[in-house]
């Protein structure tokens, strides 16, 4: 009975999962060429009478973060964060005065800041991130998050999540998808709030890391973070970061900048249907505007080739009716 | 009309996973204190009326893999599958006929090779494991694992998993667990079959690994391993690896020697409900009995300390009525 139970318990699932109209989950995506290949997409890989059908186990779906599902202007938020804590820090450093990149963040020049580059970056994030347990960094981002407010868009940086990701996000579960953050940023900070704000569980994200150990610290075993053993998650990094961590390939990629580039390329050169997508940052008036020429998220081979790998290419000026979620999402 | 079938269906399945009777789920597992305390405590965890209840989300479970869910003896089969690689690769590297550990490999001298020490077994994983795409790697895994057999027990090694411990995963994940496998052996090699024999997606699959590059081969992208960067998912590096991978303290922990000692001992000081289990192989007569003096799956400070830390010590020739599955699980 319990069998025949469960049984019937499915069958009322499934029709129930099947009579959802698409169009109703994406409330914020205008009826554009953008959406409808998206629509088409989850609808080929989950018919099952359609030769595209892909198992419910294979529908993996990444995504990148800064940029493609909150916002990364001035700069990546987390570096707002490395900021901050260099500021907190900074009387027990005099030395800092004197070094870059610590020299122009405690000047407040943001745009030397990212000037200094992959090296620059290293060091103000070994110098904010590291060095103590992973409990008292993720305490640290808890309560930035929950105060730190955005300079210019006077929102807190949760609130700075796009609308109509978190129902592609949705869209794609409620169609049996498993969805991943696979981010330039720290795995670490992005675990913090990847769950309440994007229903993404900290297993399910993957970023940039340093080197973990294993201490007793007052008798209790702690991970401690390390300033050694930098994974850098983007570019190259991305499809080896989804490679060790989730070990399949991903059939659906979302990205905005050329830092997705390979992650991109390695979802849709993979076997049956696949999908590429590139957030296009054209949208001045609502968020920002920005791709070739742009140091935080550069998108140019992206729209160079999108067009002949099949990737979409996702006006958020035309595509998206709204950009922000209307009330805070992450209260 | 949806919603309301939806929610109805719910409501049967939660109806037919409360009538499941915990006992029937475990057939294998003989009326001991040790099947009586797993009960209880997954029981304890999934009362919501209960001060003890842990949220689905939150109900993580780490098994290790080698003397806890399959044979170990005579040594880790990942060993036996380097051998075979290494003698089938011996015609194009004459110098392994007078270098350890691969002069001992090719003399079929297990003993020798075990005692080369874990700098023996890196030199030996190298020439195995890496410089190969991950694609060629776990094919030649999958056609080691299809064609090999086990030296004295004879059967395919995929055929010598423990069918209690399937039970208990099975049982786990009814009750809203997640499964994971944090293994000292190779993670691209315990990827290969843990889904099929065990119900554990690649995704939930960590252990030891190496770096890993992307590239381009014959246009082709694919990912490439690389003889460097080695990190050992065993003893301290067990937390590390799930602190990594899975990004929450697990509240089960599931191993059988002292390299899954920290595993257990970082699972059971977090805050709540907490169980560690150590599997211990005294049964001469239907597997093999080793613990403190053995090369392999050395068990001595566990069984030390097991009473102490409230860690429940699993004797399988007590607890377990049968070893291995009646027919091959993996065909």
């Amino acid at each position: 009975m319990r069998l025949a139970l469960s049984t019937f318990a499915i069958l009322l699932l499934t029709a129930s999962i099947a009579t959802a109209e698409p169009g109703n989950s994406l409330p914020s995506w205008n009826e554009t060429e953008s959406k409808a290949t998206i629509i088409a997409f989850v609808e080929s890989v989950t018919d099952r009478s359609a030769d595209t059908f892909v198992p419910e186990s294979e529908r993996v779906a990444v995504f990148d973060n800064d940029g493609a599902l909150w916002c990364e202007r001035p700069v990546y938020f987390q570096l707002l964060f490395a900021i901050d804590q260099v500021n907190a820090m900074k009387s027990e450093h005099p030395e800092w005065r004197t070094t870059e990149p610590f020299k122009s963040v405690l000047a407040g020049d943001f745009q030397s800041v990212a000037a200094s580059g992959e090296q620059g970056l290293k060091k103000l994030l070994a110098a904010s991130h590291t060095g103590m347990t992973s409990d008292t960094f993720q305490n640290a981002v808890r309560e930035w998050l929950q105060t730190a407010r955005h300079p210019t868009l006077d929102r807190r940086y949760t609130e700075l999540v796009y609308q109509p990701q978190l129902e592609l996000l949705d869209y794609l579960r409620t169609n049996g998808f498993k969805t991943y953050i696979v981010s330039g940023g720290g795995i670490d900070f992005v675990r913090v709030f990847a769950e309440k704000v994007y229903g993404i569980p900290p297993e399910q994200v993957v970023g940039s890391s340093v080197e973990a150990t294993y201490e007793s610290r007052d008798g209790v075993p702690v991970i401690v973070k390390q300033p050694q053993g930098f994974f850098l998650d983007d570019k190259e990094g991305k499809p080896v970061g989804i490679y060790q961590h989730i070990g399949r390939r991903p059939i659906l990629a979302v990205g905005n900048s050329d830092g997705d580039f390979q992650m991109l390329e390695y979802t849709t050169t993979g076997e049956g249907p696949r999908l590429g997508i590139l957030i296009h940052h054209d949208d001045e008036d609502r968020e920002f505007a920005y791709d070739r020429d742009s140091h935080i998220g550069r998108l140019s081979r992206g729209l160079d080739e999108a067009a002949d790998r099949g990737w979409v290419v996702v006006s958020m000026a035309d595509a998206w009716r709204k950009i922000f979620p209307s009330k805070p999402s992450a209260e």
